[in-house]
């Protein structure tokens, strides 16, 4: 992890770095109370489609789990997204983005998005898994525990790195829903059986009810919390992240 | 309200009530800060079928809200419930308990246990509003806010009570189901538009999933959320209890 620039507000440490994963390089952002030295749980945020490391969403939840609890927070920007997009991946965003807002039907990128986004998964996954292994390298948080937050993509991601990753051993997920016919995903969500939060839109745009339902029900957690909210996928009240913030402390310590 | 005894217990003091409304007698209980003077928010708590105002968890929340928030909460023992049962009521209760435990069909008494607290549910909302008026008489408790706290049949009475009664200001319901044919039901819910929580058990052997979902949709609220877990109708996970006291100390302070 090659620290690029540190700065330091109300208390809450933002450490700017990249990270070296085979021939990419991954930039980050560590978030930590200011003077912490001893240890403490870490939570991974991986942020949605079109989005990126520091959006406020990412930035509010990573804040508030410094600031109450005392965690330590990492978002990585994904593959193609934030510093790591193309020009025609950031075209594709903005209009994505755009026609969201227009509220009108979404463009067909969409569809090559989500191909390419489910071409990337494995990439997500390893360097999600090189993020804990340079963790470990330090001993303030080398033992975790480790949560994931992940809605949307992030879920997309989330799911198979969350299925096959030991050191994380609480997740929030959602935004996201079965698939049919992907035998994949089925296999990565029932494979899961650690506490889990599962934030669902009921007017979501992209997922139909009966798809996320199912998804949630398809996880093999004995504890599984499904919180489901009125309104659209860019939606999830403010109060969930307090409700993520009690699951965490609840599994997590803190 | 004739005060028939008084206990105190780790800073939390239990009233103990009878309340008349019309020719009935109501027995409850009054929890509050032992030394409160100050007003406060109170909780309305409606147990479920077969049980009373003091089962372990109706106590445990009550005893919680007091000592975590500082606010008053009271609880009724419904119609045909705990000290106001018949003996013939009190051996169906039996009944209906043990086969609920020996895990087999439940006894036919049960839909004609469903017909008569249908029927007296106009007599429940009544005696909660009595209830309301009388806690209106002490300053202490006379401007609220209220909220209400019931599931199962405490959402059968709750429905008809928070759909008529301005002063219930946020509500955790659940453990309910639409029922078909029921437009009264329905119009209950529509009528509904303060913020609820609404708790669901994914496996509940009394109630439909889609017949839960659609009584949660079909609720007025801007702010609805429901929570839904796996287990059956009596398995709320206990920290849905957490859970409902954030989201009162959202809605009516403390």
């Amino acid at each position: 992890m090659d620290i690029i620039s540190e700065t330091a507000q109300d208390g809450i440490l933002e450490r700017r770095f990249d990270l070296k994963v085979g021939d990419e390089t991954v930039p980050g952002l560590h978030w930590l109370p200011e003077h912490a030295d001893a240890p403490h749980p870490t939570v991974l945020i991986g942020h949605g489609g079109t989005q990126h490391k520091r959006v406020p969403n990412v930035l509010g939840l990573a804040r508030q789990l410094v600031a109450e609890l005392g965690y330590g927070v990492v978002a990585l920007d994904a593959p193609g997204h934030g510093d790591r997009m193309t020009e025609q991946e950031r075209a594709e965003a903005e209009a994505f983005r755009a026609a969201r807002q227009a509220g009108g039907p979404l463009p067909p990128l969409a569809a090559s998005r989500r191909a390419r986004m489910a071409a990337v998964a494995g990439q997500a996954v390893a360097e999600w898994q090189a993020l804990l292994d340079d963790l470990g390298s330090e001993p303030r948080w080398a033992d975790g525990p480790f949560g994931y937050w992940g809605v949307s993509m992030g879920t997309s991601f989330g799911l198979p790195l969350v299925a096959r990753e030991p050191r994380i051993s609480a997740a929030v997920l959602g935004l996201n829903a079965l698939r049919e016919g992907s035998d994949q995903q089925r296999a990565d969500a029932e494979a899961i059986t650690i506490p889990l939060l599962f934030l669902f839109q009921w007017d979501d745009e992209l997922m139909s009810r009966e798809a996320g339902l199912a998804l949630w029900d398809a996880f093999g957690s004995a504890e599984k919390t499904m919180h489901v909210n009125p309104g659209p996928h860019v939606g999830i009240p403010l109060f969930e992240r307090d409700a993520a913030a009690a699951f965490y402390r609840r599994h997590l310590g803190g």
